[in-house]
């Protein structure tokens, strides 16, 4: 069951100027299912993504990565799911070509101008025949206010889609911004989450898009974990069409770069949010905020040693305030000059332990009332410096070995 | 259940000349549980320890780290179960050496001559005068052949004791080698403790014995993991009596050297497996072996990526051939030159994958069959250089969220 999670209402998602959707069913490894999800662009949009840093990352990440790099204009994302294209070799990079090359005709644009995304089991071949198939449907269904229709599209073991909009002001033009993702499983995005779409109507120097699309990530998609596997197929892409109206931002320091990176990276961390609030199996939604290190770096290794730790994430699901787990997490994060007794940690707000050693005002119901809310905030203070940084992760549960042990039976 | 591994049969653990153990139910967390252990070393042994790398290592085991460093001959090893005496601050480093006061003072040697050990549940005070007066009967009950009563005697959560013994010939002398860990199991899981020791009659350099212990961790204790979970108290001892008879082996390096070094390596991989065998729920037994690496560094990186995937294990757990996830965790195991297309895949004698993608030949039934088996062989080939490394591991079950999500209920 999703945290705090609940369906996106249709209404609710705002169209952006320049972006139309198609969504239909290729039966690309299961009929009657929304699996094919076409975002079409208008010509002049700005494109820009970030990729899974895995070695082993699928061919519509090369190919995409490429794609960006020709610098022709991307007019056309194409997403399925059911398949990853990943571990597939040779044939798998031409699987993924094939794909953007139909999509190309059918728009009579170049094949470097389409974009393809691909999430779903590994080292299988993509089968391009049901793809392309399937184009005209999901060009004949596109229109602006299929946002909803895409946070369904890109959906694979995601219980609910995932999908945010919202306005900002800016030079006295409204600004609005739509993003969907998806999750749910091997989530442990490094550069972006398996799948993230965000687009804002708001002109912008194109130069800005890809400094932009980074730092969003890095605040929001980059923050989250499930279960530590870094997957084959992150993508994170950002997509400005322009269309506002608003006097074209020509700084991400100016007052009105800071305002429009400032409303995308709070749609950008709600989206990454869900994704660990729809985790496999999560039942709670828990936020770990290191304080006090040297580095930002540092303090984001030790909030990933506790967000990863199996021990840590299943005292979590059985609200047993079993908090020595936390402070093992934190000894073993890699900081070799750590100092022990420098170290506190609090659980929302009641203090746990004090300088390495347990609070003697800490009394185990306390810890208890906590564990046993849904959203709950470790907090460790590293008494070694300023930085400060933020992850948030799920509990780990029964119901993700089920997930897990089940996924292809 | 642990997989593939019985009790050690009483008879069949050889006494080490110079070496006693006593043990008795000191109640330390619950009663009717032996929960102490105590070592008597004849004067003139050596010994030398490896302990965790974790920055929040417990109370005994930085008083171990400084009786040792102390050089006065070690006499004696107090090891308890129910309470691990970590997250204790400086009350927690008084009772570790309040433990060995006790026993130096019943044994009329220094406090400096006594290691302590302890396992169990963390940041919870460690109950002092309940340990100390069991010591009388601890000594009481010591006897040379006890070694089956010890790993009795440390066991936790482990579902069966662990001990090993072997002799080998060296120089024309019967050299005898025995060992006792213990790791995780199901009653009160806590952190995956681990403790080891072991002990041989070998006569050789003193100086000698600090590398060999540390080089027998590398090729055992280091190489496996159940959860990823380094506790705060893990210590690997080794025990050299010198009583043999043997001429003192003054090199690692010789014959005779490489000879005992090689005996103890039998047993202290056995004590690991066996550690892995009994994890917390597991079913099965994985070895993972990364061949072709530039580094035996780089290979260990990319099996315990292997090792430490949450889904991985959970498909073995569910003999899923789902083997796209085990290129996955290759993938961002942190080899930032790996090349995708140099990588082969086996599951035992079953080529599942070549040059980074699915070898047309694999049928999945052949996955299925392997991986229905209680004792599988992942094996990567990175085809980049010449180095190998293994790491053993367990599947991660339904049982393995039990056991430590009803920690304490």
């Amino acid at each position: 069951m999703p945290v705090n999670l609940s369906a996106p209402v249709a209404s609710d998602l705002l169209s952006v100027a320049g972006v139309r959707i198609g969504v239909t069913e290729a039966g690309v490894r299961k009929v009657d299912r929304k699996d094919l999800t076409v975002f079409l662009l208008d010509e002049g949009a700005s494109v820009a993504g970030v990729f899974t840093q895995n070695r082993f990352c699928a061919a519509p990440v090369q190919v995409s990565r490429e794609h960006l790099a020709a610098g022709q204009g991307i007019r056309a994302m194409v997403i399925n799911t059911g398949n990853a294209n990943a571990g597939t070799g040779a044939q798998g990079l031409e699987n993924a070509r094939a794909t953007c090359a139909a999509l190309a005709a059918q728009l009579d644009v170049a094949p470097a101008q389409i974009l393809p995304f691909s999430t779903g089991v590994i080292m299988e071949q993509l089968p391009v025949e049901r793809i392309t198939a399937a184009l005209p449907a999901a060009l004949a269904d596109a229109q602006a206010a299929h946002w909803g229709r895409a946070a369904e599209g890109i959906m694979t073991t995601d219980t609910l889609p995932k999908a945010y909009s919202r306005q900002v002001e800016i030079g006295g033009k409204t600004i609005t911004i739509t993003g969907i993702s998806k999750g749910a499983g091997m989530i442990r995005p490094n550069m972006a989450t398996m799948l993230g779409f965000l687009a804002t109507d708001a002109a912008i120097d194109p130069a800005l898009v890809q400094p932009l699309v980074k730092a969003l990530a890095d605040g929001s998609f980059n923050r989250v974990t499930i279960d530590g596997d870094t997957s084959t197929n992150d993508s994170f892409v950002l997509v400005a069409t322009h269309q506002a109206g608003n006097t074209a931002i020509t700084s991400l320091e100016s007052a009105e770069g800071q305002a429009l990176q400032a409303a995308l990276l709070d749609v950008a961390q709600k989206l990454a949010q869900a994704i660990v609030r729809d985790g496999e199996g999560a039942t709670k939604f828990i936020t770990v905020r290191v304080e006090g290190g040297k580095t930002g770096a540092e303090c984001r290794q030790v909030a990933y040693a506790i967000a990863h730790s199996p021990l840590v994430k299943t005292a979590f699901y059985a609200s047993d305030p079993n908090l020595g787990r936390i402070l093992a997490a934190v000894g073993y994060a890699g900081i070799d000059d750590l100092d022990q007794t420098g170290i506190d940690l609090y659980l929302d707000d009641v203090h746990v332990a004090i300088k390495g050693g347990r609070n003697p005002a800490y009394q185990e119901e306390d810890g208890q009332r906590v564990m046993k809310q849904q959203e709950i905030t470790v907090r460790v203070l590293l008494g070694r410096g300023e930085a400060q940084d933020t992850v948030w992760t799920c509990d780990f549960s029964h119901e993700y070995v089920t997930i897990n042990a089940d996924y292809r039976s």
